[in-house]
């Protein structure tokens, strides 16, 4: 039997919270499953006071999170506080200096700083662990980095914001629009203190910063993710996707090309009966296609104290166990850097507009699509009583760039109402 | 940079011509990844001069897979010839003793000799990966063992054998009896030499039997799986299921009571609306369900080259950077004995059955089962021109027990025709 292995856990919301309780209540069997006593050595959080509803009075204290990362008494430095800047990437970076390894649920921190501290905890011969940075409980950081070793990826997707799903299944189930649902939302508790993060797509597109890294051996790059929210998302679109056989969903999906590493986490049309036009509510799904594995689906919790405090403890029972990856599957060192690239995978589009009630109008959009060299699917023209009537198009598939050329050419015709809107229909 | 990664491969059927193709074609990715070239030593097959379409010239060729096994110039015994008997079994027990690690894809040899395969490499501080053995590409094993670790596991559930549902969703889309539809599968190759082992649920079983093992930190019990084929499936039981919303799957369910241990691999109904229902043709699905993480679900390829081997070579992946956990979670010595249990945990059934148009027939059947303590949650007779028509009962949740004791009872009523079918109806 090796020593115990010796956490500091710094941040004690829900996470941290389930986090000690499996410890507490699950002693036996992680040693069993270990071969090592995993033990809380301290704790840190703003409010020592607060009523957590666990008994934190085996466990030092620390006000201080730089403290308790740097202590000789702990091994692995666990770090659930959040956040990208601040005592959260201080903490982090004390715990590296000082030879520790870290488990973080941050996908903030580890999105815009990761290169450096992956090479950080590297060069002291440790590892940083981040399970339950993406996609919550769903082990799918591990299922990229070892279960599908063999692999060449070849696209990484997913629906990996939970508070997003939830919204937009519900203003189809309800017929509710966004800003209604957006407030059920607020109230219910579900959105982070900055809304944007979620509905903004920030979020989900940290979480597929880390996988685009993991995937492609490449440097993590959120700055290189094409990120659009659903705050544009109407009733109508979801309506009259449905009638097309479609949902719509936030979509992060990672490809890399000649032209370089494409990530975009943008509102797709996905098919209603594929896996991922299935889901509902909070949860999430990932899809990691390989060259020999092809399409593996996960599906689970996104979110919570009971799927995120697993997550963790996967990530602390695999150190204890002695099993060391490098953060982003390659070493830091060689994780390369690479052009963010955009638009580079052609694909069919949903377009609806305000056409005005004039003969020949719908002829007229017809020939802008024409000289964009995008060919008509489907068509369909709602029954109106105003001046103007909704079109919808589900076009073959085509370039941006020819889309872009399009809604120009539209604007010019004279008779489509306002801007049109393009959603793009995913491959799944 | 560490030594290569020696191995020695047994058996170049499908999987193992996989595993050597993605050896040579990915060998800077899997260095670069395990920080180890990963190299070929030494292949054996059952003919030398066959073409597999790969090049082994650069191997060497042992005609006795358990002199492969023992070579000193391999590091990993990778079994790839299946069989629970025979040189499968002689060459990795051969290779463990010579202090080998064993990777293998071999369901059957695990199921059965488990315990004292893990037990031997154990005793030498080696390990048997088997990622592969159970539902092909997806890594369900992995995710088990050390991506819910921190979990106590609560049930696992799976479509483990794609030519079952291969054959029981083609029934239902082609509205094909069983026996055409398993005259399809054999005529495409789908089927084992000896069918049973597909379609009598015996190569699922094993399957189960691996998985509770790692779920439960229990000795593998393959005899302990309650096992029942699709064989007695009709199209009349698909298209009625179906009718009341369900879908029926050759499903395996692992549940601890205070019993004891219940494996059961049997047709089951699932609603159609759910992932398990809408699982069509050869995909393999997984669910494992924990009392932190909820239900994480996972689905991909159960069979075939490219996932098969992209199995194998996760396993391998992990030997080369160093991850050694052990054979089924917990040391092979800390594995329980446990009792096999069956019909611990009610549920609803569906039944079928021949009722003679007698006036006051259905009163005596809904009497038997009133007598049995079922009640009947739904109930459609169908329209008849014989002297007898079929009726479908949905009950509430009742015992087996309880359904015996029926079943029993229908016989005396003078009223049903033959013996009813009764089929498990599992809350996923």
């Amino acid at each position: 039997m090796s020593a115990p292995l010796r956490l500091g856990i710094a941040g004690l919301g829900t996470v941290g919270v389930g986090v000690v309780k499996i410890i507490q209540q699950h002693a036996e069997l992680l040693e069993m499953r270990s071969g090592r006593e995993i033990t809380i050595t301290a704790v840190s959080a703003r409010s020592k006071d607060k009523d957590r509803g666990v008994d934190l009075s085996g466990y030092d204290w620390e006000d201080d999170a730089v403290a308790l990362a740097k202590r000789d008494d702990v091994d692995v430095f666990v770090e659930l506080m959040g956040g990208s800047e601040g005592t959260a990437k201080d903490a982090t970076e004390a715990a590296l200096a000082a030879g520790k390894d870290v488990v973080t649920a941050n996908k903030a921190l580890l999105a815009l700083h990761g290169q450096a501290l992956a090479e950080a905890a590297e060069a002291k011969g440790h590892v940083i662990r981040f399970e339950a940075a993406v996609a919550g409980g769903i082990p799918v950081v591990k299922a990229l980095t070892e279960g599908l070793a063999g692999n060449t990826i070849t696209r990484v997707m997913g629906v990996m914001n939970g508070t997003c799903n939830y919204i937009l299944t519900r203003m189809e189930s309800a017929g509710l629009p966004y800003d209604e649902v957006f407030a059920e939302a607020d109230a219910l508790g579900y959105l982070e203190a900055d809304p944007n993060l979620d509905v903004g797509g920030i979020d989900a597109g940290h979480k597929l910063a880390l996988l685009s890294s993991i995937a492609y051996g490449t440097q993590v790059n959120f700055d290189g993710v094409e990120l659009e929210g659903i705050g544009s998302i109407t009733i109508e679109d979801i309506h009259q996707a449905a009638d097309m056989g479609f949902r719509i969903k936030l979509l992060g999906v990672a490809q890399m090309s000649g032209r370089g590493l494409e990530q975009r986490m943008t509102p797709c049309l996905v098919p209603a009966s594929s896996p991922l036009g299935q889901l509902e509510g909070g949860t999430n799904m990932v899809l990691l296609e390989g060259d020999s594995v092809g399409q593996i689906v996960l599906r689970g919790a996104g979110a919570g104290e009971g799927p995120t405090a697993s997550a963790v403890m996967s990530d602390i029972m695999d150190i204890a166990r002695g099993i060391r990856v490098s953060t982003f599957s390659l070493p830091a060192k060689a994780l390369k850097q690479v052009q963010a690239a955009r638009g580079t995978a052609a694909a069919p589009y949903y377009l609806r507009f305000e056409l005005e009630d004039k003969p020949g109008a719908l002829a007229k959009v017809a020939a802008v699509l024409g000289d964009a060299g995008i060919s008509i699917d489907r068509m369909r023209q709602y029954q109106h009583e105003d001046a103007s009537a909704p079109v919808l198009i589900v076009t073959h598939k085509t370039t941006r760039d020819a889309l872009d050329h399009a809604r120009k050419g539209f604007a010019d015709t004279g008779v489509v109402v306002g801007d049109p809107v393009a959603i793009r229909i995913e491959e799944v």
